[in-house]
C-alpha cells in the first residue's frame, strides 16, 4: 500500500493551531507510516512543532496566512478569491497529493468548499454528514445529520449504501444491520418518504441488510450497524444524544459532590469514573465525516482538544486505508441498475 | 373550587389494575381531597382495594369486563361497539363527570378514542401529545411527540399556545420562555415550515415570550420552558433522550461492579446514586399529556410501577386545578384575532 497521505487545515477550531499540532503528535504514535500535509499560518505553527519533533520527519508545512472565520457564512467563503488554510487542504485532496483532509473549523464552508472542490462521487446526487455513535455494545454509523434538511426518498437510498460501506470498510462489519430512522417499528408507520425508501432498498442489493425502521431509543441497544434518516432528523437526534450525555454526566458529577458519602464514592470510584467518562467521552467519538464526495472529508468539533483531533484523525487514516471511496465507486454502479427495475 | 374528579382506566399497562391501585394510594397522600372513579373489572380490582382501605372513602368503582389489548389497532377500537375501561372512563370526562382521564393503555386507540370522545377545543385543528422533560435546572415542556407525522405552520402555532400556557398553568411559570426545535439558532436556519412558525408565533400573543430557535443539545441547559416541534422530530427527540439516558445508567452500573474500587465506590455511594437514579428515574416524568382536548387526556407509560402511575395522576390533579383547559379556550379567541391580521 503506498503511504497514506492526509491533508490538514491547521486553522479551524477553537484551540486551533494547537491542539491540531498537539493532535497530530497522537496520531503520529498510532500511524506512523501516515504523512500529514499541514495548511496553515507558518509563524504560529513552526514554533509548535519545534516541541514536537517527531513529527518534522512525516509533516509538510504549507504557509496560508489566510483562514476562514467560525461565524463566516458559506455564501460569502464560496465567493472569496485568496486561499484560505481550508480551501487549499481541500485542493490538496481535488489534486490528488493527499486522500482526505481533517479540519475543526466553519462547518458549512468545510461542507460548500468540499463540494464545490472535491465534487459528488457519480450517481450520489447529495453528499451526507455522518457519525459513529456508541452503542451498549459498541458503535453505529448514523447519516445524514443535518447536510441536507430536506431529503427524497432516492437520497435517502443513497444515504444507505454510503452507510453499508462505511460499517463494511471502516467499523469492520462485513453485514452491517440497517435501519431507517422512524417514529414507530411497525411497516406504514410514520412518513410516506420513509415507507418508500424502505421498498427502494428492498429492491437494492442493499435489501439483505436492511433491518427495518429504528425508533430512537433503540439505537443504543447495538441492533443496527448503520441507521438512515433525513438531515432535520439526524440533527436533531444528534444533538439530543449529545444534550442527555451531557445532563447524565452533570448529574452524576453533582450527586458526587453533594455529601461526604458522595465524596467518599468519589474517592474510590475514581478509575472507575473515568472509564465511565471515557465512555462517554465525546472527543472519543469525534469527527463527523463528509460522505459522498469525490475524497475524504473529516470534520472535527471546533472546540475539541488534541485528543478529540487526533481520533478525528485517525478517521480519516481508516477510510482512506480501508477504500471506502472506491468501493463506493464500485457499489454506486449496482444501485443504479436495480434502481432502474423499479 | 369543587372536589377533583379523576377518570381511571385501571385495565391499561403491563402491571394493571395492580399498579394502578398501588398508584392511586400514592397519590392519595398528595391529593387526599381527589375523587377517582375507576373503571375495570371489579372481580381484579374489589380484592387489591380491600389492602388500601384509605382509597374506599375517594373512590367510586364502576365494573367493567372488556378492556383495550396492547397491541389492537386503532381503527378497530374505534368501530367496537361493546364499552371498555378506556372508552367508559373518556366518556365519564365527556360527561363532565371528570376533569380528567389517566390511562396506562394502548397509546392509539386512547388517542383516537379521546379525540373521538372529546372533540377538539374549538380553535385548535390538531391535538398534540406532550411531555415534561428534566433540565440542567428544572424542566420543560415540549410537544408535539408524535401524535401529528406531518405539521403544518398553522399547527405548530397552536402547539406553541398549548405549551405556554401548560408551562404557566402547570410549571408555574407566568413568563415562560419558548422556542422552535431547529437546527441551527440563526433565522432562516432549516426548514421553511419552521421559520413561518416563527413569523407566526411573533404575530400573535405569544412574541413576548418567543425566544427564537433551540438546537437538540441546548433542551437540557434550562434555557426554554416550553420547545414546539412537529410530532416526527419530537418524537425522534424524546426517545433519543430516553435512549441515551438509559445508555448512561448502563455505562454507570458497568463501572460500579467492574473492579474492588467501583463495588466500595458504589457502597458509599448508594444513596448519592439513589439520587441520581432519581433525577434519571423515567417514572419521576411518566405521564405523556394530549393537549387541544374538551378534557384532559394523562397517558402513563405502559411499562411503569405504582410510582410512575402515581405521577401520572399527579399530573392530571395539576392540570385540573390550574385550569388549564378554560384557560387554553380563552387565548384561542386572540390568537385567532392576530392570525387574521396576518
Amino acid at each position: 500500500m503506498s503511504k497514506t497521505n492526509i491533508a490538514i487545515d491547521a486553522m479551524g477550531g477553537d484551540n486551533a493551531p494547537n491542539s491540531v499540532i498537539d493532535g497530530l503528535a497522537i496520531s503520529f504514535i498510532r500511524h506512523p507510516e501516515t504523512h500529514f500535509i499541514i495548511y496553515g499560518d507558518k509563524s504560529k505553527i513552526a514554533p509548535l512543532m519545534k516541541n514536537k519533533k517527531e513529527l518534522i520527519p512525516v509533516c509538510t508545512l504549507i504557509d496560508v496566512k489566510n483562514s476562514i472565520k467560525d461565524d463566516e457564512k458559506a455564501s460569502k467563503t464560496l465567493r472569496k478569491m485568496e486561499p484560505t488554510s481550508m480551501s487549499m487542504a481541500i485542493e490538496c485532496v481535488s489534486s490528488g497529493k493527499a486522500d482526505a483532509i481533517v479540519s475543526g473549523g466553519n462547518s458549512g464552508a468545510l461542507m460548500a468548499l468540499s463540494i464545490f472542490g472535491l465534487k459528488r462521487i457519480l450517481g450520489i446526487n447529495r453528499p451526507a454528514m455522518a457519525a459513529v455513535m456508541p452503542t451498549k455494545i459498541g458503535e453505529v454509523i448514523a447519516l445524514d445529520l443535518g447536510a441536507n434538511v430536506e431529503c427524497s426518498t432516492q437520497n435517502l437510498l443513497e444515504f444507505a449504501l454510503l452507510g453499508v460501506i462505511f460499517a463494511q470498510k471502516v467499523l469492520g462489519k462485513p453485514e452491517p444491520r440497517l435501519g431507517l430512522l422512524n417514529v414507530g417499528e411497525e411497516e406504514n408507520k410514520g412518513k410516506q418518504i420513509i415507507n418508500e425508501a424502505a421498498n427502494y432498498i428492498l429492491n437494492s442489493q442493499l435489501a439483505p441488510f436492511f433491518k427495518g425502521y429504528v425508533e430512537g431509543n433503540k439505537i443504543v441497544l447495538g441492533d443496527y450497524d448503520v441507521v438512515v434518516c433525513d438531515g432535520f432528523s439526524g440533527n436533531i437526534m444528534l444533538k439530543t444524544a449529545e444534550g442527555t450525555a451531557d445532563l447524565c454526566t452533570y448529574f452524576m458529577r453533582q450527586v458526587l459532590s453533594s455529601n461526604l458519602f458522595g465524596k467518599l464514592a468519589y474517592f474510590f470510584g475514581r478509575s472507575s469514573f473515568s472509564a465511565l467518562r471515557d465512555k462517554l467521552d465525546p472527543r472519543k467519538h469525534n469527527g463527523a465525516v463528509l460522505l459522498g464526495l469525490n475524497g475524504i472529508v473529516v470534520k472535527s468539533h471546533g472546540g475539541t482538544d488534541a485528543l478529540g483531533f487526533a481520533h478525528a484523525v485517525d478517521l480519516a487514516v481508516d477510510m482512506a486505508e480501508g477504500g471506502y471511496n472506491s468501493a463506493i465507486s464500485s457499489e454506486i454502479e449496482k444501485l443504479k441498475l436495480k434502481e432502474n427495475n423499479l
